[in-house]
Parts: C-alpha cells; sequence; structure tokens
C-alpha cells in the first residue's frame, strides 16, 4: 500500500509541478555555476519571492541573509547574472542556477571571480590552505599552514 | 580604524586558517560537482565531522538531516565520491567538492547520474518543468505544465 508519505515524495520527486521546499525560514540554498566552464561561483539563498523573480526576469534574485531584503545580484555593481538555465533537485528544496555575469564577472563580494577561492589540501599531521582563482589560473597564491576549527559558529 | 567585527570578516575571508561556520543546526551545505564535466550532482550537508572524514580520507562524507547520522556516501550503494578537490567559499560557510563518483557513477537516491534532473522553463503566463538526466544527454524526456506553489514547505 502506498502511504501519503510516499505518495508526496513521488510528487516532488517526479510530479510535473514545481512545489519548492523552503527550510523554516523560508529559504533555499541556489547554487551559482558560470555558464561557460561550470565554476561554481557562489552558493546563496532564495525565498519564493527571489526564486519567482529570477524565474520571471531571467535574472537572478537571492535573499541577502545579511541584510534581510530581496537582492537583485549585480543591481549596483554590474555583476547581474543573466540565467541560462535552471534546475531544481529531486527534493525540490535547492535550485542551481547556470548564469552568465556581468560587469566585470566577478561574483564574490571580496573581488574575486568566484566565492571559492580557496583550496583545502590535506598533508600528514596538518592541513593546507591554497589561494587562487579557480576560473583564472588555479596557480597557488599561497599557501599555509591550518588548524582545522571545527566549532560551530553561533 | 577596525573593528573586531572587521577583523573577523578578515580572518575568514582572507585568513591562512580553516574555519568553518557552520549554521546553529552545525551543519554547512556541501556542493558536489564532477570532477571530469562541472555538473552539479548534488547538494548535501557537513557537520565538521563529516568536514573532517572528508578532508582525512579523500571521500566524501555528510550529515543525513532525514536519518540524522553521518552517511559515507556509497558506502552501501558503491557511488563513493573520491574527492579530487575541495574548496571552501569566502564566509567559509559552504564547501565545493569535485568529485570522481564510484560504483554506477550515480548520486542521486532516485537512481540518476544527478539530483539536478529537471530543468523549469518560463513560459508567457505559465511555467514548464522538463525532465531530463542533464549530464547524459539534455534531452526534454517529458514537458508539462507547472504552477509555482511557493509555499514554504513546513
Amino acid at each position: 500500500m502506498t502511504t501519503p508519505t510516499a505518495n508526496f515524495a513521488e510528487m516532488i520527486e517526479e510530479g510535473s509541478a514545481l512545489a519548492p521546499q523552503f527550510n523554516e525560514d523560508g529559504l533555499m540554498p541556489a547554487i551559482a555555476t558560470d555558464a561557460a566552464n561550470g565554476v561554481v561561483l557562489m552558493l546563496a539563498w532564495m525565498n519564493a519571492e527571489a526564486l519567482n523573480r529570477t524565474i520571471e526576469t531571467g535574472e537572478a534574485w537571492y535573499w541577502s541573509r545579511s541584510r534581510q531584503c530581496l537582492w537583485h545580484k549585480g543591481a549596483t555593481s554590474g555583476q547581474v547574472q543573466r540565467v541560462e538555465e535552471l534546475r531544481v533537485d529531486c527534493d525540490q528544496d535547492a535550485v542551481w542556477l547556470k548564469v552568465h555575469v556581468g560587469g566585470d564577472g566577478g561574483s564574490c563580494h571580496t573581488g574575486r571571480t568566484s566565492c571559492f577561492y580557496r583550496r583545502i589540501i590535506a598533508v600528514p599531521d596538518q592541513m593546507t590552505f591554497e589561494f587562487g582563482s579557480p576560473p583564472k589560473t588555479m596557480k597557488t597564491m599561497c599557501t599555509a599552514s591550518l588548524v582545522v576549527s571545527a566549532t560551530p559558529s553561533n
């Protein structure tokens, strides 16, 4: 016998209705990748309105958790993210945007192309942290020892 | 004058110490992409132990929110994710894993290669939902009208 829970899962995973599953804060993670080369540019958050505006406008809208407001990415910087493709995952609780970035091509508030500009490297009894802007060179800019601090931030 | 908050942000963004910033549940999102072609395979979650084990073993470990346990991806299915590269973002509250998938190459519990097997398409006054396995064909398997349900899931 199919249970209501199984029916719900089937509807979410295989149904033809978009039924985004936001978390308790009304948000879901949104992964933006460069449509040209697959580099992950950023991980941001969308609420229902941000998702709707992204679908309607073809440009990325997010919810800024720090500023607690809707955020049309690039509205002031020119780094608008034009959405080539928008995908939702099996559980409909995350989206993936393939984007073309306007302006200077950056997506990170530090001025870099991608927010993921640091690589973690494990070596015996220590780990190193490698800086580098992935889409441009992948070259090491500096390497340093580090200690993994696994303490939650709150 | 530099404020303590500014110093903390500088340390997180530019320092050489890995200082993962987990959320109030002790988790952070982890994006797994196929190291060969850049396809986003899944969005999962890591706690401190999952992150440490991933770094130490070179294979992806997550925290299963549904089962509330550590999850060595592929331990039973064979779909082990060998980590070619592990990156952390500017705020150190998200990681990106470039992986090679073992077993049958799948990452989604529905049996598909990627969890992001559906594309959202906007057309005038309605939106369509397109099924397709991105890494294999990108072809449409079916298309249907949908209504955006923006109601949070809880």
